[in-house]
């Protein structure tokens, strides 16, 4: 396995290193607070009785599958409850080669880095097919893309790092071709709750049974470190996914669960309202920054990421080095999200110092 | 994929579903209350700041590993928390078909069926070797059973479901065949603190740069469901390890890895030898009524379980549900643990009603 430590790492790593104050734009932790259920629910299920400290269902509480079930609008045996989106994108892309499919994943370019991990750890062969100019997907490029040795095609909607929410017909095409050559479609809808456009409507709409929607709160309650995600499966191919799960992980942590559920059932809409309002204006102030600076960019319709490309300062490691140094704001090298963009930084807007940062970098560029 | 369903679940649907009171001995989650420091731990997790709910660290916190390291007297480096004693298999069984070394697993039989299921998950072969007639490591037949196409021998010890503790120079010598086939060994030690011999001693003490010894707290700490395990790699092969969590969960549920710190802490040594002087009673009640039924049975020197094989009265799933439904008692059929002791019955000791199910066998039996 030839797969390395994400340069997420090694860009925070010299981040915290460096002399100066720096802002952190690397990572995707949300930067606000948890729903108060979450708090609450942690502190009723630490005074449950010791039962509920024991083995949940492998395929998570049941109580839990079901609010998860109705909010997506499927039924409730379709839902696996998972080490969060990352554990249900593994259990959904390795479903695709349990059938002898094919070897080759079509990936969308600028990729999120650990969909090529999988797809190396699985044993298959990335296959990148470049985006449309403005991030959005190229579904000519992409079903020219699908062919007899194509096991899965990877999607991901609002997109980290463009930005792009893609809209179902664009998908529709996608999943039609794929299925006309007997592969799989994952759509990871992790960013559900940040669509700044109105346009996102779930892969689930579909309602094909070659389509595995993932998906999770980790972004969306602001809890990245309690591994709560989730996949929907086709109920065709649900019990493979489901064996592998109790495999691997037996079952998702229950305390973890509880809270979430609880958070499910307490949270009302205005806390996903004000994430999406912080990030709106948050978007507004640093693409305004960008315009100085001369960058080039596409205002996200989704998600919480900015790919920027500056004039004559490609976003190799080496700049994104020099931006910690000199002006302490750290960014992604575009080569760490495929071929696609290695030109351009990917800036994250999880930090209350957005403006600040957008400050530096106008008064950087503009020299 | 061909592995089912674990009979566990078959057997507890069962028994739910059967008329009279059952008392529940087939699975293993301990009946008695977590340590206190546990439910303290959330709640302290509950009111910290958000940004302890964010990413921890992938191989787990740091201050857990330094935990961990110092309890096992290893590196801290070595050391990765997981999704329970379950992900941490995972990932030790794993990491032997990473490098082209065979594709034979050898297994202890009886053997915990979910050997068998990974085994069959990660494309190996399994090669069964009967343990000696008291439950104890054939070192011999295990040995004979390692050659050139042997990629992995697991060892569980203290053992599920014999109840035997293997000693330190068989499992020595067992390594060293292996070592002389690159072979890997996995030594999954999660009954660590359920030795009623005195004799257990982990396999780390070899220092052998070919064993991987994998364990938990979900036994001794009776919280199967928080899912917090740990693996303990030589050096020298971790990194692939690493990588693989990283991109099947990214890291552990966050609040079960700081409620477990906590009580790593904060637990004195009373708490675990209450929980085995608790066995202890139970184990004496359970056998002496084997005793009166006429069953022939091995005292078990680790773990909580009982083999009992009952004249004229296989362990077969038929006649388990016939002491579901005739007297209430609850155990597991001895095909669920490969092919050598299919006549047993594997019995949890994990209910304050042990007693009462040694007297409804003894009198079932002695008729």
């Amino acid at each position: 396995m030839h797969y390395e430590t994400p340069q997420f790492f090694h860009v925070m790593q010299y981040a915290a290193a460096a002399d100066g104050d720096v802002i952190d734009m690397v990572s995707g932790n949300p930067d606000w607070e948890p729903p108060e259920a979450i708090r609450s629910g942690l502190r009723q299920y630490a005074a449950s009785d010791a039962g509920n400290f024991q083995y949940p269902p492998s395929d998570g509480l049941t109580a839990l599958r079901e609010e998860i079930a109705a909010r997506r609008t499927v039924e409730a045996d379709r839902v696996i409850v998972t080490n969060g989106t990352g554990e249900a994108n593994y259990l959904a892309m390795a479903r695709a080669f349990d059938d002898a499919r094919g070897d080759e994943v079509v990936l969308i370019d600028p990729v999120y880095p650990y969909y090529l991990g999988k797809t190396e750890l699985l044993g298959g062969t990335p296959r990148l097919v470049a985006t449309a100019a403005d991030g959005g997907l190229d579904v000519t490029a992409t079903c020219d893309a699908i062919g007899d040795q194509t096991a899965l095609v990877v999607l991901n909607t609002p997109n980290n790092p463009t930005g792009a929410v893609y809209d179902s017909e664009s998908i529709r095409a996608v999943v039609e071709r794929a299925a006309d050559h007997d592969a799989l479609v994952v759509v990871d809808e992790v960013y559900d709750h940040f669509d700044f456009s109105g346009r996102f409507e779930s892969a689930l709409t579909l309602d094909a049974d070659t389509v595995i929607v993932t998906s999770g709160v980790s972004k969306s309650m602001a809890i990245t470190g309690f591994r709560v995600g989730y996949a929907v499966f086709p109920r065709n191919i649900i019990e493979a996914a489901k064996t592998r799960h109790m495999l691997v992980n037996v079952a998702t942590s229950r305390p973890a669960q509880r809270a979430v559920l609880t958070a499910y059932r307490e949270t009302d809409p205005d806390y996903y309202a004000a994430a999406r309002d912080r990030l709106r204006s948050r978007i507004e102030s640093f693409t305004a920054a960008l315009d100085e600076a001369g960058a080039a960019y596409t205002t996200p319709d989704g998600a919480f990421y900015v790919l920027a490309r500056f004039d004559d300062f490609p976003g190799t490691m080496a700049n994104v080095k020099t931006l910690i140094d000199e002006i302490g704001v750290a960014g992604m090298p575009g080569a760490t999200f495929g071929t696609a963009r290695t030109d351009w930084i990917r800036f994250a807007l999880v930090t209350p110092r957005v403006d600040e940062a957008a400050d530096r970098l106008a008064a950087f560029f503009a020299q």
